[in-house]
């Protein structure tokens, strides 16, 4: 069966993986990160996917990086056992991640708190386990993370190895890379990541506290880092699908974009040029990431049901369950012929990890037309 | 047990339903449509869950209106039959809707495509299925529908029941009500959508067309409307939580939001005043609906856990699993002894439609402290 009669069987709207596709996006990842000489964490959050993370770790993948503790319990159910848990620890979430261990998970938590830490090697202490914990660097003034230069980075450090746990590493996610869209400025930017968590590790070492891990990542900068000396693995997420932030950015072709949603044209408001089609804000989440870069491709681009690119058509606006498709610059008065009620089409997503959000499962497509319900998690 | 001890014993993020709150949002619009004479079809699609649903038959709807077909399926197994399935028919889909019908659900479709609905009698007549079908009506340009005057819609209406169908009636949604916020704007546009749908149904009846149902509403116009002469059921759906764009809008306060996120502070960036809380856009969803009207509310609005509103604290920012939250015009140099790491936080949603769908299960809070899970819907 061919791709197009394949999804031509499924209801819409559907998350459809382009396999091929994923499986050179892996490869670029794994054979960039083998060349630098750093492990690959990926982080799953961007698929929350079985199948999808056993591909990543079939080229080369070494451990997994996860953004809940119900991601970190069904990967390690898996059989994955080296599990990186990248939000900042919430002491209430303390007995889980004791569960985890307790069953034999190798759980590495994260914190930039002195407060959250105290409050780690408290639990722990209390109940006779020696938590993971790696300190998270703020290397680019994004989100979270401590300086690398500030007091508070040795205090912490010392909480937690003076507190009996093991004081494991560092950890940075330079995502003001999302920002950017020149190769010079990513490669610029990853030199600061991979330099400010260089130091970070480097200071603790020299106050004499352990740290072995020195973990950086976000999917831009791995892609544009000319060297990663001093770092022991990258994680990176979004590289598994891409999408249209990311190409914006200029680290991927629409042609490297894995996801889709396959949807279905219901009508037409002829004299404005509009198709309906069946895929609204709940199938392609409400992310406007494109808007201030340089393209705005509006809630995504518009194409063929066998993935070729329709250059101009937008999905640019969304409801619920409704779509309307334009055509940029001037409304397509042939809009219905064109693309009539019944018109199967497949929407290139802004943010992959948003989109995929939406969806209980992906359908995975093979090279030869086959297709495979693949289910993710959803929820906390 | 009081509402704050219940709630600290929840994990987070987790979304909250305000029971009280509900009760009173539901009972309010049962109450204007009973006093204009009107049926009300709340539109399950915001809530997708079996409970609130109930609440709102119980307190005197009649039917549901939903958004896939999923749904229908859903609400139907738990014995509504009344159900108008509201986005334009994908023929596609009609075997599912034919299965509905054949297990006894009074499933309504609706369509404003001459295609569409030549296909639906086709598939129809070769099933020997009546499918009742409704013509969608554009009252005010937003979306979908034939336009009262458009020479289509006798046509449509024809295909429909020359071709064996029964046309059951017209129905609209002015959804242009969300870019409004005066009293008089809604009660003019109210009126528009009130007016064009009958004008559609006289236009039938005219050409001697049967037209039962004349079906009109968004909750800003419900709620605005002075009069429904002609109109023989309204359809509503975010009324039954409100969010942050209807109190924009002008047609709830804050205290009537009856949806929230609780959430958990796991760290600070003092120098700039965050707090960093664990609800992100996955919990939140993306949704920036205020950007553009009168107040931005960011990702949402902060309240203590007891849902008393901070002023001026705000979801500033979101990545996948995590919120930025800040005062806003001037840094709270304070932020950090205001909310130390594991506070509990609630936040008001921008779009409660959106933030509803990126949980598995509601926690339903009653005024006694008392939590219930309910469960929600998902994919389609």
């Amino acid at each position: 069966m061919d791709a197009i009669s394949a999804l031509a069987a499924l209801d819409t709207p559907a998350a459809i993986i382009d396999l091929p596709r994923m499986q050179r996006n892996i490869l670029r990842m794994q054979q960039r990160m083998d060349a630098l000489g750093v492990r690959l964490r990926p982080h799953v959050k961007t698929s929350k996917c079985t199948p999808v993370t056993r591909a990543q770790l079939a080229a080369g993948a070494q451990g997994v990086t996860v953004s809940t503790l119900k991601e970190a319990a069904q990967f390690f159910s898996d059989g994955d056992t080296d599990i990186l848990y990248a939000v900042g620890m919430a002491p209430a979430r303390l007995p889980q991640a004791l569960a985890l261990r307790r069953q034999g998970c190798d759980l590495k938590l994260i914190t930039d708190s002195v407060d959250a830490a105290a409050a780690i090697a408290e639990f722990g202490r209390a109940h006779g386990e020696v938590f993971e914990v790696w300190i998270e660097i703020d290397t680019d003034g994004d989100r979270s993370g401590i300086k690398p230069e500030q007091p508070e980075l040795l205090e912490l450090g010392r909480v937690l190895h003076d507190g009996g746990m093991l004081l494991g590493g560092v950890m940075t996610h330079a995502g003001t890379s999302y920002e950017l869209d020149t190769h010079e400025a990513l490669v610029a930017l990853a030199e600061q990541e991979r330099a400010g968590c260089v130091r970070a590790a480097e200071r603790l070492r020299a106050a004499g506290l352990p740290c072995r891990a020195v973990s950086v990542g976000s999917t831009p900068t791995a892609l544009a880092a000319m060297r990663l000396d001093g770092v022991t693995e990258v994680r990176a997420g979004v590289y598994v699908f891409f999408d249209l932030v990311m190409h914006n950015i200029g680290v991927c072709g629409t042609g490297d974009i894995a996801l889709s949603v396959l949807t279905t044209v219901i009508g037409h408001q002829v004299e404005k040029g509009w198709a309906i089609v069946d895929a609204g804000w709940m199938a392609m989440s409400r992310d406007r990431g494109t808007e201030k870069q340089k393209r705005d491709y509006g809630f995504g681009q518009v194409c063929a049901s066998d993935g070729t690119v329709l250059d101009g058509y937008l999905l640019s606006g969304t409801n619920q369950e409704h779509g309307i498709l334009s055509r940029e610059g001037s409304p397509d008065a042939d809009i219905a012929r064109r693309f009539p009620v019944g018109t199967q089409l497949r929407i290139l997503p802004i943010h992959a990890c948003a989109t995929g959000a939406q969806f209980p499962a992906y359908q995975a497509l093979a090279a030869d037309g086959g297709l495979t319900a693949w289910s993710r998690l959803h929820g906390w």
